[in-house]
């Protein structure tokens, strides 16, 4: 079946959630929105391609940074609100300039950090 | 630093966005939803807990179904707007009897089922 990005469920303000891991080593990287131009702009370029709610603009993840995510492959969920990407991220997926976006984990009830920031 | 539920960033709704994610394969299982408390139940009973926003009530994983998730890790987002379980996964985390809700990948622009029910 051709996949029509218009057949996902988007929210009121016509976004999907997306979340994104690192295709080699099963790494959660980040997690964010797409519209649905987004999702058609992502699978036509293979350059992973979010909607900033906060900036109200298409954000190519890495056009400014260098940071890029090269989609390897994009999976969409049972209830098709939600979307995984497996992607090569090239350097930090962070703004912190961390590997990851999920650097603090709760351990005996304390939030300890786990992830520093790449060199 | 000890950690408080409240000081993660809900939506309007109260709700934060939560990836479950098997601790051991590194596959990711699903995506839904909690509030303040349904974080703090998961942490104080390691069986992770949501909130469903279709029945609007607390959804401790496979407490009808048996599948349960139980908690080896909470990890928090740069933003602290999204979580990220670590989690032991009792079957499938589907509700379609599939292992993960991501069953469905966009291949040459088509749509394929890469997971099937498990036995």
């Amino acid at each position: 079946m051709s996949f029509d990005p218009s057949t996902l469920t988007y929210t009121e303000a016509g976004l999907v959630p997306v979340i994104a891991q690192d295709a080699a080593s099963g790494e959660v990287l980040m997690f964010a929105w797409m519209n649905a131009e987004a999702v058609a702009r992502t699978l036509a370029t293979g350059r992973v391609t979010y909607w900033s709610r906060s900036r109200a603009e298409f954000w190519e993840k890495g056009a400014t940074s260098g940071h890029h995510q090269r989609l390897v492959e994009m999976r969409i969920d049972c209830d098709r609100d939600c979307l995984l990407v497996l992607v090569e991220q090239t350097g930090a997926a962070c703004h912190t300039g961390r590997r990851s976006c999920f650097f603090t984990a709760v351990r005996d009830g304390n939030e300890v950090e786990i992830l520093t920031p790449m060199a």
